[in-house]
């Protein structure tokens, strides 16, 4: 089975701005995609994984470079089915939760994230197609609905924590046993578990 | 199978303060209970489901009125097993997702919350016991895994969202179908789906 993993490289993660500095969101996007590609690889199944990216990045995994934008993107992978696309930024993403949703034999699986994006989905039907902009995971299940498909909707929290917010690193340091994790630690992220929810804090 | 819900009816939801009102807060906590109460009670399992209420509080189940910290409270309802405990601001908290975890067979079954907190246990062992202060869901894996207990970590977007905070009420408006949902809605909240993450905004 085709997985696809898209990655910008261009200015990734700028809502981490206030915390990171440009050079740094790049290495942790990098982080990122490298825990996705880990986790990926321990699914017990035959996947082919392509790395869909605006430009050239060195990772461990076959680059395919589209400067398109990601819908148009994308959409010219769904051409040919079954085809899974995986967000880069799933720092938390386990093999479990993927095998979920790469299981399932409806014409769609999908998975939300937090904040109504599209984090993870696996089309079993070509006449599916994305509209990444705005609350795209409801603009999803109305596509699969107006062509009449089977939709599986994966509930995971796994996959639905995307790191785009400072306050998502929080499930990074809670969750994360990867590169992201590491990266944090090294750069002197830590939980600060004072009261309520828990916060970070850069030492 | 016992089933319970903490509700603090003592100022619920402070971190609410700045979209909502004391009085607000206290009828979307309430809305939000209602919710949590239809999902169990759509559960295809015979649940005997009480409220463990700091004060009364009028709702459609049995209410028990325990004014101690939550954790002293939780724990002394875990002297007889199984119990679970399902906190009361799970508002896309559905039937499935419930039910996925109040069948599971292990020791403690455990359901995150974002930003480290144990959103829904089902406890089938009497040694486990709570400690709600601070990241408490990597305590209780420590707590359980002390107690060598078979320990189930049950992963649910649907479980994992509570709303605490005003940026999680764009999760009621994209996902909620309930009391929670329509309260928001009559007091003039909508999605603003502009660019990235959507948020919420007040007429």
């Amino acid at each position: 089975m085709r997985v696809v993993v898209p990655f910008s490289t261009d200015r990734p993660k700028t809502r981490l701005a206030e915390v990171l500095t440009p050079d740094e969101r790049r290495e942790f996007a990098e982080a990122m995609l490298a825990d996705v590609l880990d986790a990926l690889d321990a699914v017990d199944r035959d996947l082919d994984v392509t790395v869909l990216a605006t430009d050239s990045v060195d990772v461990d995994a076959p680059v395919v470079v589209d400067d398109r934008p990601l819908t148009t993107a994308v959409n010219d992978c769904l051409d040919s089915v079954p085809t899974a696309v995986v967000m880069a930024d799933l720092a938390i993403a386990t093999p479990d939760a993927l095998s979920d949703l790469l299981d399932s034999a409806a014409d769609l699986a999908i998975a939300a994230g937090l904040g109504g994006g599209t984090n993870a989905f696996l089309a079993r039907n070509s006449t599916f197609h994305v509209d990444y902009h705005g609350a795209s995971y409801r603009d999803h299940l109305e596509i699969a609905d107006e062509a009449e498909l089977s939709v599986r909707e994966v509930d995971s929290r796994l996959l639905a924590v995307d790191i785009d917010e400072p306050e998502d690193l929080a499930e990074v340091l809670l969750h994360g046993d990867g590169a992201a994790l590491d990266w944090l630690v090294d750069a002197g992220f830590e939980l600060d578990v004072g009261g309520g929810r828990v916060e970070v804090v850069r030492e």
